[in-house]
């Protein structure tokens, strides 16, 4: 699965366990709903400048973002 | 420490523990010396399709990329 795939599913899973919708994230992380949702589609080349924002938001580090099995 | 600079610090850690030249890293990932070097600086916000290339090219995982206290 490409890298862009993986971190939009990743920013999904963290989301629904935290359960927030999209628009919670975006609000929470400064973000627009509709790039969320991009994201989450595996549309968009992220910057990690956004992967931070977006994790903070959902109460993660990036370490833990990072680490799951398809990252490996 | 921003982000950008956080990873600009671990890219030159593991090049260097891999006694590869910011050339080498730039040949193998298939970027620019003076991206790599910009990159290492923290003047970059990097995409993750980039960071993926790189840590393929210093032979790491995205998971072991990112598994460093600094990103904790």
């Amino acid at each position: 699965m490409e890298i862009k795939s993986k971190i939009g599913n990743r920013i999904k899973e963290l989301r629904e366990i935290k359960q927030m919708s999209q628009k919670d994230l975006a609000y929470s992380a400064d973000l627009d709903r509709s790039y969320i949702a991009s994201v989450e589609n595996g549309k968009r080349n992220i910057s990690i400048v956004n992967i931070e924002k977006i994790a903070v938001a959902l109460g993660v580090s990036l370490k833990e973002f990072f680490n799951k099995q398809e990252f490996n």
